[in-house]
């Protein structure tokens, strides 16, 4: 940086703090024993890939938001744009994985987006998918993966909302709309959460939809059930242990791709809203330039889990700091009995912070320690050295103790 | 991708598949949990920085392998090209973080290598430091927490070479070479590991060096001890607990811009080379625009670390998928036993993949269990089921045994 530069991140980017890492860390642990509980496996891919990769896929909006340059080396690269199509390309790179493939990637994509929409440029994705098989059991297992994560991360009231794009087409076929007008058709029912029939009505009469088509859509849509095959997913789902799996006929999922069962999870309490959406997509792969595979699976909002914990304090009891004790230094001449103490407690698999420096007055080292939110101080004075104690000082409730070191462990934990 | 492109990677980046990401798994968790103990906290940073941020820091030849180019909005951005660099923004642009800040960040970096030698131009770093102390105690915890690491990932047979910036220019006065040539003297010391003391004196003289200067500096080398403040350094080290710490004279460690205590962490078995290297750098954080603070810290080689243990198997007991237990389908009709079987396995916190097509032939689902690594499969056919059994077949012995599913946890763990 040049001296008259203010040092900053630039807008959309950001900085994990370590008390924000702390829950981040702890809630993408959380997420990957749900994942291998079902047998998905990590799978990283790099930042950079060829432009090529990455373009032509997703239309001309898409790749207005995309980072593209050439390297120093004149190729044109680009920053990953999502986490799909390197799976796409990665299928098709080895095509000797073991199928059905089960991977989740957690890792971050790239979108310039407009920051003002308070949206991160760089940002978490988190894809759990299942490649090369169309069996419903593997439908039923993200449905699974999702209410298990959800339950595993606190939010216990949420609804899985699941529908088919086949049972969409149909009703659509069966009011006697053309089936050219079917995507245009879909993206204003998907407006039926939140504007009123009369409005969406409007809409499509906008769309050269009669209104006998309009009245048939909603009688369909009102007594729609569940096709064959979605209510098997809904059954297994059900089976392995998927709570508030719910069909509701008016979930669309903006995305074109979707071939079969399509899937979104509106967390009620706290009230997050929309936090995955995923389904079956059996042409993608090959769209985006893959083998010929069929695909279900999920994302799950990393992101905007992470900042509702955070902004709503959800886990007031998450550590701050990876710290469970900081041993102060009374003087330089007890430097050593400050040292062995933070040795020995070590051993016993306590993290273990040493202030470092003896010539700090024990005032600034415990405000140090509550500045960084480390729960207990251990203080070594004389007095404590010639009996072989410790003052041990909670720094939640203020109380403190005089003790053996050895007691120390059973104290903290 | 068109469909003439062959997908692909660039070169010198890389997918890391499920097998590879075991592994980095394990080691990264082994190397944040001896971090954490030592009361270091994870840091991360964006993968774009601005350009000012990242150049005019480490010198023309640095810049010319960064990747640097303007985002649409015309900003002039580059990717990390390490993290020392956004350490020294974070510390600028949050003056109010508590010091020392003692920090660890894991995160890929970028650089435009020469890939024939087998570079990467994505590779982690993972760095560990403490700015905002000049006390010894901090230059110890360093060491011992490359030792602790090293012992963590079962690497013992390795020494920690110590020497310090200071021990190195006082002997090159001593022996009346002008300080104009130290940094020129120290880069030709540097050598001593790899070269014979006589190439050496080449290289020293073609450097307008005397004889009797290099016989005097060659004498002052043999002879050299650690000073008060190095030795003071390396007795804490051990004190807490750091192994096979050495003083070394001849250790330079390439880097300008040590100012005191420098370390290098050699593995002899396997023979591995240097891992880490690191010291004090008093200076650098403002020199790289931030503010006036003193910084000790280490770099630990991750890519290199992981790959040795992939290339040497030395972690053969490492699964290869998360995976213990497949239950396979033995037909449609069985697919609930199946089910419910796999559910129950999980709520014992059994990580379970259910194989998810009935169709298909159970010599098939054997043959992807052991393709992946899977160690057990169970095995529901009608005799089991109606004797309520589970037969379990161990992949690595092969053998098999008809047991309750009660049986099944304490036969598998």
């Amino acid at each position: 940086m040049s001296s008259n530069m203010q040092p900053q991140t630039l807008k959309g980017f950001r900085d994990f703090l370590p008390e924000t890492m702390a829950i981040r860390t702890r809630v993408i642990s959380t997420l990957k024993a749900v994942f291998e509980s079902y047998g998905f496996a990590e799978l990283q891919t790099p930042t950079l890939e060829y432009a090529e990769v990455l373009t032509g896929k997703y239309g001309e909006e898409a790749e207005k938001l995309m980072y593209l340059f050439k390297d120093s080396g004149g190729r044109a690269v680009g920053l990953k744009y999502d986490l799909t199509v390197p799976l796409a390309r990665v299928m098709a790179q080895y095509p000797n994985l073991p199928k059905p493939f089960k991977r989740y990637q957690i890792q971050p994509a790239f979108r310039a987006e407009n920051t003002q929409k308070s949206r991160y440029r760089e940002f978490y994705q988190c894809d759990i998918d299942t490649v090369g098989t169309t069996s419903p059991a593997s439908d039923a297992e993200i449905l699974a993966v999702i209410s298990d994560s959800l339950k595993a991360l606190g939010f216990s009231d949420f609804t899985i909302r699941v529908n088919s794009r086949q049972i969409l087409f149909d009703l659509i076929i069966k009011s006697g709309i053309p089936s050219n007008k079917s995507l245009t058709v879909l993206q204003s029912i998907d407006k039926l959460d939140k504007k009123s029939r009369e409005e969406v009505q409007l809409e499509l009469e906008s769309k050269q939809i009669t209104s006998l088509q309009i009245k048939d859509l909603f009688y369909y849509l009102d007594k729609a059930q569940p096709d064959a095959q979605l209510q098997e997913v809904i059954t297994i789902a059900k089976k392995i242990g998927a709570k508030n799996v719910k069909f509701d006929p008016n979930l669309v999922r903006g995305l074109d791709y979707y071939t079969g069962a399509i899937f979104e999870t509106v967390v009620e309490k706290p009230k997050i809203g929309s936090i995955t959406g995923g389904g079956r997509y059996d042409q993608l792969i090959k769209t985006l330039g893959g083998p010929d595979l069929p695909a279900v699976g999920t994302t799950i909002g990393l992101d905007r889990i992470c900042d509702v914990i955070s902004e709503l304090n959800l886990w007031p009891d998450l550590p701050k700091s990876p710290t469970r004790v900081i041993i102060t230094i009374f003087s330089p001449g007890l430097l050593n009995n400050s040292l062995s103490l933070s040795q020995s407690l070590r051993t016993q698999n306590i993290n273990v912070e040493l202030y470092p420096n003896p010539n700090v007055k024990l005032d600034k080292q415990l405000k140090y320690a509550s500045a960084k939110g480390i729960p207990f101080v251990a203080i070594l004075g004389p007095e404590e050295v010639e009996k072989n104690q410790v003052t041990l000082k909670n720094m939640t409730t203020g109380d403190q103790v005089k003790i053996s070191p050895d007691e120390i462990q059973s104290r903290i934990s």
